[in-house]
């Protein structure tokens, strides 16, 4: 016998499908949406239906951008320095660099990392187009942003090779100890990588 | 200037609203929603949208049901024996108790438990019409399967002195050591109710 409503089910399997969710938390949410703000069903049914049709990439950066753009605002913004871009794995990478408000260049979405288990090579990435950046744009820097993981690593080393023949300077973002964290309490991997990059006071 | 397009914040926020999702989940969930399987946004959001159009509250025992039907089939089964009333404090509750297979009797979704802090008095809860129930159905047996927080007992403590004049026996699920738990990891609240409880061989 069903003991709840089918549309409950529908909901619960749905919200089973999120990333990190599992059946119990789905119950959670279904039923919280359920009996929760009368708002929120409606709220979230909209944001969800009008996600594909609002939301675009940028043919430049590879950001996203609302429908209707032509490019990131990170990219036509003239404060922006074209000259320098960081490359990125992926959309979301950007609000975490632009929360530092240190970084004043654009950016390049690659759309993900090399990673033939998962049958993605260099050809399923916007590196092409990266390359043809540099060009367009007589780029001065490009700062490899990526993971400092194998994926990220040997990705940052496909576009150095292929950027080796052009005069652009290919920076990476530091690797070391992160603020606040004990030397005692830090991996060996982080911490020979900190000896390695030590800077002169 | 805004980062990601405005779509996808509101579908963050959306998502934050769900119990126990922060800004990361939120973003998580949302970013995952726009990259993966391009069906499940029309899922989710027809799921959402059809909650509250097709899922009902039975008259009867307060559990959730189809929109159309007249009483919950958990209530109107010809199998399931009506004087015996198992006691919940949500319609989620149902689900675990069914699935153990061993409880042939009905339900009774109170809706929620007393709770002054929250501002959740007796009337607030399907109490009258349990009591209703004990009357109509000539009710032999209530058992009282609510939590065992202060909010359950209290709860319990309450509806067994509202049938203190009825003839119908109130029980109370077994308080105890759960199946597989060793002794010594046990919490003295647990083990001193186990020993209360304790039972002849």
């Amino acid at each position: 016998m069903q003991i709840l409503p089918s549309a409950l089910y529908d909901l619960i399997e749905a919200f089973g499908n999120l990333p990190g969710v599992g059946p119990r938390t789905a119950e959670r949410y279904a039923y919280f949406v359920l009996r929760g703000d009368s708002q929120l069903p409606a709220k979230l049914s909209s944001a969800l239906s009008s996600l594909h049709s609002q939301i675009d990439y940028c043919p430049k950066t590879f950001a996203l951008i609302e429908k209707g753009q032509d490019v990131s605002p990170l990219y036509s913004d003239p404060s922006r320095d074209k000259k320098v871009i960081a490359v990125v794995a992926e959309p979301f990478d950007i609000v975490a660099l632009e929360k530092t408000g240190e970084f004043k260049g654009t950016y390049h979405v690659l759309g993900g990392l090399i990673s033939p288990i998962d049958g993605i090579g260099p050809e399923q990435l916007h590196i092409r187009e990266l390359i043809q950046r540099v060009a367009d744009d007589n780029v001065t820097e490009i700062i490899l942003a990526t993971n400092a993981g194998v994926e990220g690593e040997s990705t940052a080393l496909y576009i150095q090779q292929q950027l080796e023949q052009s005069e652009v300077e290919v920076t990476r973002l530091a690797r070391g100890l992160p603020v606040g964290v004990d030397l005692e309490y830090a991996d060996q991997i982080t911490l020979s990588r900190a000896l390695q990059g030590r800077q002169a006071l």
